[in-house]
């Protein structure tokens, strides 16, 4: 085979007149993300599976800039990838991304440096709040809280060994752990695996002076728990500079 | 009648080259809010009332990706779908817009997750203001509050027993009831209708840790006056921030 | 003359495919403005004058959806209406934005109820400044001041009766002065015409709990020093949050 | 040679279909810049170097509406303007771009007034902070700093006389220098010269009262640094706000 088809093949990948192709979906989400500040300066990622599929946006590229051509495709069951940029770096994202796939069966995995997401796990961490809430965020009794499911993937409130599903209500206490941030983006794998075991209720995993991941079974349920929790980070930061409890 | 044609019938309910026509109308309103954080994760809703047509945006859809096919239409007088999209369910908003419909005459109502909005019931219930403005928001002599219109319709300056009509004025308190949220949405009807009741010169109703409901004699009051209302809120967030009484 | 032909004689005073044309130019900056979030709810203003013609925008209509057959136009010696829009109001502004062509020979007055203007009228009002700093707004040494020119119209470095002129330099204090709010904002007409008198140096006044008038020679000049100046209110309203000084 | 065909010569400095050639690269910007809040009321500036030729946006433009023939090209060997529009200023920030390009061989330098940046300049010259800390504005452990590169242009992890490259490290110090604001931007000359020299490792220079110069080896990079950088002042002084340490 020569290296033209070959290219031509993986092409095939990436290229489709569907705005909901996953190659066009995380362009268009990376570009509305970066007016968010959700993925300043190259920050952040973006990845959906798509059956066997996993698309990726590449490291380094300027976000609102991103093109179908640009993504690193990844076999889930290989882990090898059927598709590599050759000019561009695979998001140290990856493994990360991987976790929540393999440990929660997501189908969208959304990475944001948002501010909010940084300064609530700096107001955690600065012992402003109890020692027992330093690794986590909690907040309960705000509407907003009803946009995040339990476990982040699956909305139907089908009981399974017990356990309530569906989305979070009124009344619940929306927990999302918080994790110390590494040198290294992908060292950060084994510390979020182990958060995403230990909290099974959990759609997203903060990262101390970092931001958030956040999964959803689908694009539509990841984007929309990740701007739900980005207001309730909002709000929250708004909330602790007025003097008002998170928990009351 | 076939399924098929029974379909094509209840289309014609959403379908038209009109930008104003009330389909095409509440997805480009959906649009507009979500750029302003008044919709964010599927929160929120609109609704127009069209003659004897109450048009519903539904729940649970990405509110800028709203379509005018996802719209729900319900008869006024017997309170029946007439149209109901097979994959989408009803907002729990609805019974709260018929209050508005039937005790206010209102052609729109606009139900916003704004952070202003949930910040100000916050600092209300937390006692930093005395007890008797808990329950409600009152601002005065801030030249935005004469966007406000006494009772949410009508804007002509007609005495009717006696009441004074027409917009507030510069030197009128604006005072906005502020009811308790409730676990589900579709329970605050009662407390809801009462609070319209009782306040009848408000042309808004602030829900505690939840948002705001506005409404209007059509869409461009409703959406005049929430943007007014979003704006007096977000003013008097940073005036508490900065020890300014919202009533001197 | 039939009124069908009147309507066209007075349409020739709005329709041109210039862009730059005053009637579309006042359309596309009340777009902007809304962005911005200086003319939400219908608030604020904008006029140009071209030649002997006036243009203005018309009063209670929403701004970002302003077209170029909703101006009003007046013949600006003799002050009659040219073109007065049917089912439209004359903004209450236009005896405001007279006062600045009459008095400073401006070509274009913008009104906005930022909330940065508003905040900082309010901080002055409060006492938390000198009592002899409420009635006016005095920043120094703050790069973006060179912006900002002397009297608001025309940017030559040229002596008048030994008056310097041109921008403001940045060891210069720029004062704005703030005049009381009235219920009617017509009635604002005479303070605001005593402010421009006094104040020869002002290109803006301030009103209190209401917003800024700003002009300048043309519409660029007008549109540069309403950013100048709500990106220095802005700027003081955090300085004041952050125990800074305006003037050292 | 007519003025006519000089005209057209010059001409092919700034035309092309190409929307990354600088003429139309400039243009782009700026109006992104604008809605940033970077470049309001005609502050701040924006240079490419492509090749010998240095393009450099002009002063007193309203950037949002900046066209490539707004564009002044100069010889980097010489220093003469190649094109030079008749009606337009060249920048004051010009001799301050070249000092960018020839100590530290940048291929694009971007000038701001973002208030983030003002606001960092005027805490470190409270005195709330150390007074060692006074002249240059430190951060660490916060993952965006991994945005910024050692030197501002390069970023291949290659040793230089002991000294490292690339990117800052998670647990590195970025730290930027802050230069007194004089009453003429091109007096800035010296002493941003001087802090270029004496701060190998910055990719920036805050301007006290004033902004921000950042750059970086091409576009990307100085854009990347540029957002990063604004993210990293906005949230230093949220986090001042609560109270956080920058560096703890």
């Amino acid at each position: 085979m020569t290296e033209a088809s070959q290219h031509n093949e993986t092409d095939e990948l990436v290229r489709s007149d569907d705005p909901l192709h996953p190659a066009n979906h995380i362009s268009d989400l990376c570009r509305r993300f970066h007016t968010l500040g959700w993925v300043t300066g190259t920050g952040g990622g973006v990845s959906i599976r798509h059956g066997d599929h996993i698309y990726l946006a590449p490291s380094g590229v300027q976000k609102e800039m991103m093109q179908p051509t640009d993504m690193f495709v990844m076999d889930y069951e290989t882990k090898e990838y059927l598709r590599r940029p050759k000019v561009l770096k695979p998001s140290a994202c990856t493994p990360l991304f991987l976790a929540a796939y393999t440990h929660r069966n997501a189908g969208c995995c959304i990475h944001t440096h948002s501010q909010w997401a940084v300064l609530i796990t700096l107001i955690c961490e600065s012992g402003l709040q109890k020692p027992s809430e330093r690794n986590v965020f909690s907040i309960k009794e705000i509407e907003q809280i009803k946009g995040i499911s339990r476990g982040g993937s699956g909305s139907d409130e089908v009981a399974e060994g017990g356990r309530k599903l569906g989305n979070l209500g009124y009344h619940d206490t929306m927990m999302i752990p918080i994790i110390e941030n590494t040198a290294h983006e992908e060292d950060l794998k084994d510390t979020l695996q182990k958060a995403i075991e230990e909290w099974p209720e959990t759609c997203a995993v903060l990262v101390k002076r970092h931001g958030v991941y956040v999964w959803g079974k689908d694009v539509a349920q990841a984007k929309t728990q990740a701007e739900s929790l980005d207001y309730l980070f909002q709000l929250a930061v708004e909330m602790h500079k007025l003097g008002l409890k998170w928990v009351s």
